[in-house]
């Protein structure tokens, strides 16, 4: 095989066959095969697409390229749950206490990565002690045990899709369906879970701008995770609106805490349940509407809130916290924003309000940068809410004083007025299975 | 400017402006920018086209990469010639010198580069004491004195597009007519002459399969040079039919000198007067039926050759050897290629045969190899010719006695034959001029 005959082949427009990708990525992770090369691939793919078929199978080559996790063990219990992006996207600690009390194993590993808040496992180490490396034994006991397990990558998963990230994020060919499909779900394949449920959000901040981009991405990735053999489903939600009030590590588990407790935001809870429920529907083998009241039940009961305190304890994180929230504290610096004039929110721009909180603290802007679990901000107005001048919109928390200033302008210029109400928007747009494919 | 937006740009379909095309190329040519991003440009370049000015503007760039030829001592009168590959391709010795008598300035450098038969220097150095490398003060004497001088590349001429091709040439993005117009022209126009004439080839070997289009970039390359100050014409050949019988250095310095003396084949002389009555009517500003009229009086009166004899020996080369081409002597070793049977000459695959040469020492596989000026083949037999079974159809020459079987039966599955004479081939399927365009 030469790469070069790979090139002009997808160039021409036609399909590689299983042996060519495969060896493409091989080679490619090898080192053996020159960026120039493949960046010239990446953006004929961009022009040519891929099929289905290509689309599976570069997908389970960039599976294969490194570590899997295997959770066999646990049959079609195991699944996983993946949101494409979005700032303040907290429904993981949410949706896996709901998902283990109903009988499914949510055993993942989950990246820190850079960002404007810390990743899943960042927000987790909120608790004192929680333990965010266990060994290969202990995630199995515990997912056993418990149903639940979230700890910090340490396999190497999908190295090939590493790496072509890392080249398309300077060339240019990020978006294309083929490609992000195939790099999400090469992570989740590599992760091991028998069923896949994927959070795909849409809007202005995201990838995907239109409802209809986001499906068929969703379907896309629906589709590998069928040829591949894993349950899978997708959700097409709203990221115009930020889900929940809360951005910043502490102060997020604080309101996923308080969706357990029947207590949360609406929009945030609905978010979940649908999630939950796609993910009970298919590992327990329900009926999604069965499932949805499984969902509704495990939160009403308070069967998820002590899912919840089991697993943070189990994972040696301190359980009081779960019961008193205020022990986490508050951030020594606060500032309220005010509205400048009388109006309703028309929208808020995510990735301005994400920069913010990594202003504040809460993300790392460099691998070395250490996360403030309690710098962040509270969002006290969202898309639709009227305000009067003086109103307090937001409320910045931070320990680097010298950050409010900006801070507070970053987020006045984030949050877009109008005159007059604006339409409701849609939360959940669609639903994709595979039985809707 | 980022490298990354410039990709964006033209993926999205947009035109670069002078600006992003300029630095773009700078920066590259110093190493800048990397090839991986390069190549993901060039890919995108393949999709989406460039327009007018932008080939023009990516040919200037390329052009002002590195050093530049100063002819303006000559005016409108200094002209240039160039052919887009073709193997066994014997104008330039031809075409000069009518060119020259009539009053043009040729005064070339010309590369040896790497192939089946030698560059143009290369064959000129059949003549014993023919100096390839003159000082920049003896060029332009020569060119004043006698109109004419052809020397090795001793500039560093459009390193730009040395580095874009090399990288091109490993990524799948060399056929995109606007790369192709635009390397070849940034070359031509760092040689610094007025006018400039282009032999595109079109046919199996050549990189234009269709007349249709070789036009196409033949009417880039023009508008790249009217665009850039030049005036510039191109003639579409055909490269199905070999120009003459004579493949390898001193071969076709002899069958040069038969056109200059009126006796050479009849294709090979046609394909020169038309190229020299379009670089007489550039050059001397002349219609192009006049200048056809001039070049056949240049060949006729003998004006042509005496022209030759005097370049020759202007550069240190042994003009006896114009005057008795006998000097030249004979490979050792020779081999007639016989007819296996009757029928008629469908075609000749010039690649094959170029590489039949190369086996015989014509050529050079490696930049250290030495070229035997004897080596190499005559073709006696040309498409559209009868044949029967035992004719002559190639005669062999080489020093490498080994190297003769291999190339006979090359050249023996280079000859296409057939049963019914087939219908006669243009031999120049168009002429593109400014005013054409």
């Amino acid at each position: 095989m030469r790469m070069y005959d790979l090139i002009e082949k997808k160039k021409r427009g036609e399909a590689l066959s299983r042996e060519e990708i495969f060896e493409m990525i091989t080679l490619y992770t090898k080192g053996e095969i020159p960026d120039y090369q493949m960046s010239a691939f990446l953006m004929a793919v961009y022009f040519r697409g891929m099929t289905k078929e290509e689309t599976a199978l570069l997908t389970e080559a960039m599976e294969h390229s490194g570590d899997t996790v295997d959770l066999s063990l646990f049959g079609t219990r195991s699944v996983d749950k993946h949101s494409t992006g979005g700032v303040g996207d907290k429904t993981t600690p949410v949706v896996a206490p709901i998902v283990a009390a109903a009988g499914g194993v949510v055993a993942k590993m989950s990246g820190r990565g850079l960002g404007h808040t810390g990743g899943t496992v960042d927000k987790l180490e909120s608790f004192p002690g929680y333990r965010t490396a266990l060994s290969p034994a202990e995630f199995t006991a515990q997912a056993e045990q418990c149903g639940l397990v979230v700890i910090g990558q340490s396999a190497d998963l999908a190295p090939a899709d590493k790496k072509l990230y890392a080249l398309r994020d300077v060339t240019a060919t990020v978006n294309s369906i083929p490609l992000i499909a195939s790099s999400i779900m090469s992570k989740k394949l590599a992760a091991g879970t028998r069923s896949i449920v994927l959070d795909v959000k849409c809007g202005n901040g995201a990838f995907m701008r239109t409802p209809e981009e986001a499906k068929t991405l969703a379907r896309a990735m629906v589709e590998i995770g069928t040829a591949n053999g894993r349950r899978t489903a997708a959700v097409i939600t709203n990221m115009n609106r930020p889900l929940g009030h809360a951005i910043g590590n502490s102060l997020e588990i604080c309101e996923a805490m308080d969706v357990l407790r029947g207590k949360g935001p609406e929009d945030l809870t609905e978010v979940c349940l649908t999630l939950a429920s796609l993910m009970i529907s298919l590992s327990c083998n329900k009926e999604l509407a069965e499932a949805r009241r499984t969902a509704e039940d495990m939160l009403e009961s308070g069967k998820a809130l002590s899912k919840f305190e089991e697993w943070i304890a189990a994972q040696g994180g301190d359980a009081r916290y779960v019961r008193d929230p205020s022990l986490f504290g508050r951030a020594t610096h606060t500032r309220d924003v005010l509205a400048e004039q009388d109006g309703f929110i028309l929208s808020t721009n995510a990735e301005a309000l994400g920069t913010a909180a990594l202003i504040l603290g809460a993300g790392r802007a460099t691998k070395e940068d250490t996360i403030d679990p309690r710098a962040g901000i509270i969002l006290h107005k969202k898309p639709g809410d009227a305000i009067q001048k003086g109103d307090v919109i937001a409320t910045l928390y931070t320990e680097r004083e010298s950050a409010l200033d900006t801070a507070e302008k970053a987020v006045t210029a984030a949050v877009v007025q109008t005159d007059k109400a604006p339409d409701p928007e849609q939360l959940i747009f669609d639903v994709i299975t595979e039985a809707t494919l």
